[in-house]
């Protein structure tokens, strides 16, 4: 986007923008952090919306994603996967939503070598964690008219950090008893998605389960060029992202494909309560993925990223 | 198959057939163990076949998989997943195989209490296991007349152990440059196997990233039903097992679909330098797949699971 020409001028959707970088820096204790002019601006209006980063070479320097959600401690990485349709991939009539757990697991970074040549990787599991998740994904379904809620783990192996997930889930699945509940592991479940993804609606399980099985779910449906994502915390606080990386081969180029980006700005527009304009822009969107006719060549056009986006523009105004 | 007439029998392979009873029992120590007698069949014989095995509900009951894997030190765990003629799926000419590490990683069994409501899981990785599986899966490569071998990772997030992994492959891979070399991302591999699976030759990965891929990539091609499974360790010791479970619910109905035990029957013969038993068998369950005269009700057809077991014998016959 040029600078100067956000989307919320546009659009018109209420919305004031700030542009902050959020690049790493070393504290004052040595410690990598959120520069304090982004991380005042993500305190005070809550609410964020993240290009793709590039994590900087540099000894020591942490997953700038990761210190994100750490920072705000946006414990709910949702991520919608649905056809689109129009844009043709082996499967249709995928429509479910993985709830991963963003804040401990297999991502706490607590790591030793116990003797030369033996290392242990700790896997963090708490109650207190898994309860909120658990919450969140039954509030999820609850409030987006979904029917059921599937716990993913590994308590057969891992039985007492996904043992205890697994009890915190089916403890809250008590409290919800519109919602079905079942629970399964985690290699069914990615058995069963890739021969019948329609079975599953909202998924939930811990961090690293959550990462490999979004970008599956993401393949089923064309990839993370199409797939939205929202990094959820307390009190309405929350960033949202396409998951893809920089791609910086294509770099400058207007070639890239937004959609992802752009679902994940809808994502946010309705965290807003803002759902005639969530409403309006996905159907922009979708509307011209189904035309077929202003695509860019990932998904089989042979459009600039401007033109597709242009033409997306165009069709929110006949909108409105 | 009735007592009485074993696969040696029928196919005249020259095996002789010892039938032992794996179910663990509490020993000396009060350790779960597998029977004495099983134990002694196994050292001596150096390979076994193994049906699906139900873990009875005892506490502290270990996974009878799990136990078997770790008293012979079945190190490297072998699961091609090699498209079927005939039998459609969304896929076709996947042509893959999974070479999980069997012993360490998340599967160590090692988990802590902390405080109340917080629980640790220790994935250990060790060089050596991490120096023998990336052997194993370069030789398999070269001794398969496959081009490449991909390492599958998460070192972005577990630095320490996952880094150890990678690094042994690295090196491992420096001995073997006739074989093409690759590293990615396990949410990268879950990404785009689902997206095109025929870019993928031979995978190499820790053990419960081996779980879930080969879980996932079985369903490309249709499931558990028909995927076979080898474990191996040092010195020729094998064992060979279907992946599914035990079916319970269709158990004595002869409507069980045999192909996954078959074709691990297979991988074995051919582990013992019984090319030709193991090509004519292989062939035959093709050929009765691809006919679609005589399958089993997984497969599409009407027949029971010993008209589909007989006609496989018949053209094995034909063949010889
Ligand atoms: C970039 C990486 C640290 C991140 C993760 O592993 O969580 C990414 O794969 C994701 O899913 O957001
Ligand atoms: C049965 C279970 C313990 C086992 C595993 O998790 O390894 C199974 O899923 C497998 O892949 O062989």
């Amino acid at each position: 986007m040029p600078p100067g020409r956000l989307p919320g001028e546009v659009f018109r959707a209420p919305i004031r923008w700030e542009e902050r970088n959020v690049t790493a820096i070393k504290g004052p204790g040595g410690k990598w952090m959120i520069p304090p002019d982004a991380k005042e601006s993500m305190d005070r209006s809550k609410i964020g919306l993240k290009g793709p980063l590039k994590t900087p070479i540099a000894a020591g320097h942490p997953s700038m994603n990761l210190l994100l959600r750490k920072t705000f401690d946006l414990y709910a990485n949702v991520r919608p996967c649905i056809s689109i349709e129009g844009y043709k991939t082996p499967y249709t009539d995928v429509n479910l939503v993985t709830i991963r757990e963003n804040t401990e697991g297999e991502y706490s970074g607590i790591e030793h070598v116990i003797v030369d040549g033996v290392v242990q990787s700790i896997k963090l599991i708490t109650e207190e964690a898994s309860r909120r998740i658990a919450e969140y994904a039954f509030e999820y379904a609850r409030n987006n008219q979904r029917n059921s809620v599937t716990a993913v783990h590994k308590a057969n192996i891992m039985r007492m950090s996904d043992g205890l997930f697994l009890r915190k889930c089916r403890e809250v699945a008590e409290n919800y008893k519109d919602i079905k509940f079942t629970e399964m592991y985690l290699d069914t479940v990615c058995l069963n998605m890739v021969q019948d993804p329609t079975q599953f609606d909202v998924l939930v399980m811990p961090n690293l389960y959550g990462d490999i099985l979004s970008d599956l779910c993401a393949g089923l449906i064309g990839g993370l060029g199409v797939t939205p994502s929202g990094n959820i915390g307390a009190n309405g606080v929350a960033i949202f992202e396409s998951v893809h990386g920089t791609a910086p081969d294509i770099a400058g180029l207007d070639m890239a494909n937004p959609t992802a980006l752009l679902l994940s700005a809808v994502m946010m527009l309705r965290h807003m309560g803002l759902h005639d304009h969530a409403h309006k822009i996905q159907m922009a969107c979708f509307d011209t993925i189904r035309d077929k006719k202003v695509l860019t060549k990932d998904l089989g056009g042979n459009s600039k990223c401007s033109e597709f986006t242009a033409e997306i523009c165009r069709r929110v105004q006949d909108l409105e």
